[in-house]
């Protein structure tokens, strides 16, 4: 639906997860009962959970700890473990600084060059666990790292930028080529991030397997407040679904859309999904969890920027191990522990065997529940600070 | 109204009390001659209020004090008192426990099996006081409990679960059949909850007595940040009633729609009758009450589940002796007390006579009243509890 | 605009102040040449400004004040300066009352009977000042005050309850007869309070100089909370302007429509003019200066209400003297003062000669300012107050 | 889009920044490689920034910066520059009294007669550092004023108002004739403040070079609090861009549309341009830096007002030094630092070559991005300001 905003000028309304919520079932079903697998090309994963290529979120550890419960975390190759052998003290570093030093001292850190053997090295340890390695690069790099991670043994490769698309015009740097990209390496290719109807559909038809849906919608991530660039998550995850199932009935190709950001809930998972998500892909979850390398921090990858710092490192505190973020039991009561578990309730109470029953459930565009009551928890949040 | 939230994803806007206000009427009555009485089948209640089925809020001797008063006390047949004889301490244990820890001590002490004996005995001792006496049971125990409640004497049955249909589909345990368990009982059966005009419409063809109408509103619970789930009240109330109307003409059955949830004042509770409540079931308003167990802390029955707790314990205050609540003089003036001279009040200013011609009075879609004398009594809250 | 908030049910999208502004006009005047005079029957006002009924902002003194400097104070027959021939020492209790004690204090306070020679005596105590005395009373004491009222010199009589319409029914009491009691006094009758189309219509073939809309919007009232009860001021004022518009088309009487309550700063009272009010009643804003006799208080006439108190006593401190909140210099720069000084800046920016223009001026809507900004004077204000 | 309001009444509905966000284009660009040139008619500016002409943020020395860094800074011709040579220790005073005195002192020093000796030599001291000059006027003081600036050297006037149309009425003071200071001035002019579509249209016949858009949305101002006056910024820009189409057609004169006020960070800045600006005009982000004459404090021109004082003197602290806060390293990540990089970037994912291109970006109408977490910063900074 569109509306004037000038007298010229339309704009089309877009909605947030905090703007809708969804309809309970004609029929329900045992939560026990419904199928939440994965699919990414012939790879299928127990649960459609990734964890963000951020570096307070994912190391070689917490890769090895994801897979083995059954999801994905995703390696970063433009972060610190890829520039330091050691690098447990840089966190410790990290984690110690003054809020007010952080930015500068991120930016300083990340100012370490990349090792190339680091990369090999990184994937091969993982892949020795036993668990599919997934590592993600910048769309600059990518031609160099995709090669250098097939060779380590990577089964998935994440292509991933604030904003993507298959048509970058520079006179100054070589444009990578996504098509050639996707072609030449043998694993799924992810490409990321884009939120409209049309980019998705043209980065589908470069042969990757799964799209990362989000710009500007996480909780370390500021993009609207500095750009201004930012579509809600309800309006991009349905419009890149759609472009999905027309790319489907085209080719007969199943492109993976994968909300990513701006779910910090089990009910903003289960609502990506009604918007018609195949998978998620979650961080500040994830960044609480005992396994987590941030030691109770998180900060996005474009807060170490030289230029423009976006994002900055933010206390999330440590609230159970990744087991129980996942499967439960969840100790606290505010939707951020046992996300399986929500997803499976979710379903069976809106009567959805699978996740693509899922994505057609009824919304509603409500209200958030209380605003007040939100007042009073972030009041809350600041006096118990002290 | 459905609005487009994506590309070819439409979503209803549904709306909440906070959204509405009621429109004073082209003629006004004396408060004191409106009827507010309340019928569920043959069964005559003076005031059209029920206190939730929630171990915070009812015990049996909360629930002797309500029917002397002229309403209905919900007794849960999953709560404390049916699992110890001797509860006293246990409240007192949960009141007692600090913050960070209640949630896992509410969890312990819900581990305690349910004695059948102690179903009996509580309704036995809520009958002797010359008081109906009302109890309620999960979808699962509904046979079970049944049986026991009508042999021990009880007055009407409530069958509540969070989401509840007449289509479950379990592979791994018996579906409960209600319409079964509707000609059985020779009791009024209430069942819930749910929001939706087909499913009330399906619950209303088992035979039932009412209808509990609300998922997610309520204060003392999360389901629509753990589960995304929730349809706000002013709609779910309204299509329910329209359901109950619709299978009126079709049967002759006049079946009750019981606002449940999501009303903390007696604004909120006119709202629901003037969006077709027949009697609202109110919960935090009787958690306040001088005669309500929970030493001034409330608890939702989601919080003790074992795997996916939602709400917790909120510390609500004793501002009251029930006579206060329901008939004032009230000595707060936030709209929590007096809730039967607010109703009446309500009505000779709308110009309903009962509750009947409440139903059809003029609402406004309105933005809440202040939003920013809200956010000064939430920080307010904050600065106090220190 | 009527959406649907049910299956079966519609209702109308209502609006208040802090969803409007004003459009500066194509043409600008000096504010110093707009006319800003008030007529009410055949009594020209200098100014359109009446202070509110209420015992903290007008006693005898006051309306002493205000009258000279050419607005009108309404003194309400209700209140404590009928009750007790020497009020001082009871508003120095009210005002230092503690907060929790405040409620029960102003009801018990409230039971002293009125004595009917004090309402001639106030009358003729601020008569003696050369001013015109305006007082108010409540519809069931309207027949026997309007007549004390008349003998003892007053000149305009201003009949007001929370919500008043031309019929009410009651069995057991006699209803006020507006039609015989306007034809029976010889001053002006105000009557209100009204907020929709058919019931200002209905008021006005009374034959009464004046109504008075708004339910439920001011900030010392809380009938929105308590009763769910209210219209927002934007719409109210300019449905029941409408209703003006036709009466006088068909009668050639022009009934003064004063937009009363919901107006905290001079925006507030620019837009109830612009929506189309002739004149505003205003209470906190008068209750903060010095000649009020509240003494930085300020309490709604509903808060010593015996059964159900609305609104509480609020403090709201004192600013500057009724000359400066009204003409200015102001010192503050929040719109709480000079509004005599807004209201012309604001006509001469949007181009109004009169009130009449302005009733005219264009509208938008729009989103509160700042919101961010609200929260965070209404954080500071907490802050501010430890 | 136009709603009823009330029964005979309709308001447009306008938007603010808040209320939209960008959306990332289907091809991306270098952001080294766009183009952010400003031209106003004959003059080329590097960048599209101009220093709004405040006290607290522009005096001489700040205007010789602003101007070797490529952007435009505006001096004051109604402020302390030209009433006291020698103005640091009147900024001093500003900067050190106590809130609650600061609107009577800043009334007090702005009583000093203006000097027009000063104004020659302010002029004179930018050009002798190689700066354009830009001065500006109230359009009473215009004519006067013009002719001495244009005798002193200066490159551009700016006649500024709250509220500026061509047709002002009054019986007491001479109207200034936009039309004839245009053609008699050799400089260009730009006029302000307008809002609507046709009073910009009909400022732009007069001949000027530019015009300033907004009225009420900056965060020193209180214009819509106090008068109730102001139009939300989006629709503003759009509508007064849309005038600027008609009038290049009709005429083949571009005249700049600069958007002056409610900008905070660089994303409201690229919405400004999105929404239809050539340039826009800051304040508050510049009074952050080292070189603003404020000293860490900001006001705007009508705080000073003798009679009706709006907007107060706001803490802003000093952030960076100037060259920061437009071309970066940014040091804090909350959007108010590099400027310009942020508007390269964002050009750069929208895929706009130029500021024309962005004009024209897709906007989506979308809700703040997290007003919890807006709720929890504005929280934070009251518990941080202790």
């Amino acid at each position: 639906m569109s509306e004037f905003i000038g007298r010229d000028r339309k704009a089309r309304r877009a909605y947030g997860f905090d703007e809708i919520a969804l309809v309970p079932g004609e029929v329900t079903i045992n939560p026990e009962e419904v199928d939440i697998s994965f699919k990414l090309k012939d790879q299928k994963f127990e649960i459609p959970f990734l964890a963000s290529a951020m570096d307070g979120v994912v190391d070689p550890k917490f890769a090895i700890a994801m897979g083995k419960l059954g999801g994905i975390a995703v390696l970063n190759l433009e972060g610190i473990y890829v520039r330091y052998a050691d690098y447990e003290t840089i966190l410790d570093d990290i984690a110690k600084a003054p809020p007010e030093e952080t930015t500068a001292l991120v930016q300083k850190l990340y100012e370490e060059p990349i090792k190339e053997k680091l990369i090999s090295q990184r994937i091969q340890d993982i892949k020795k666990a036993g668990v599919r390695a997934v590592v993600s690069s910048l769309p600059q790099k990518a031609e160099r790292y995709g090669k250098i991670g097939e060779e380590a043994g990577m089964d998935c490769f994440v292509v991933q930028s604030t904003v993507t698309t298959v048509k970058h015009l520079s006179k100054s740097y070589q444009v990578t080529d996504f098509s050639k990209l996707c072609s030449t390496l043998k694993v799924p290719v992810i490409l990321g991030n884009c939120v409209t109807y049309k980019v998705a559909l043209e980065l589908m038809e470069t042969g990757c397997a799964g799209l990362l849906v989000g710009i500007g919608p996480g909780s370390a991530c500021t993009t609207r407040g500095v750009l201004g660039l930012g579509v809600p998550q309800v309006t991009s995850i349905a419009d890149c679904a759609s472009a999905r199932e027309v790319h489907f009935k085209k080719t007969g190709q199943y492109v993976a859309i994968i909300g990513d950001g701006g779910m910090s809930t089990g009910g903003d998972v289960c609502k990506a999904f009604a918007c018609g998500a195949d998978a998620v892909m979650v961080g500040s979850a994830f960044a609480r969890t005992k396994e987590a390398p941030g030691r109770g921090y998180h900060w996005g990858m474009a807060t170490p920027h030289a230029n423009l710092p976006r994002g900055t490192r933010i206390r999330v505190g440590t609230t159970g191990s990744l087991e129980e973020i996942l499967y439960g039991p969840a100790r606290l009561d505010d939707g951020t522990q046992n996300l399986v578990g929500a997803l499976r309730t979710c379903m069976g109470n809106v009567g959805a065997q699978n996740i693509r029953e899922l994505q057609l459930t009824e919304i509603v565009i409500a209200p958030a529940i209380r605003t007040e009551g939100k007042l009073f928890q972030a009041a809350q949040r600041v006096g118990m600070g002290k």
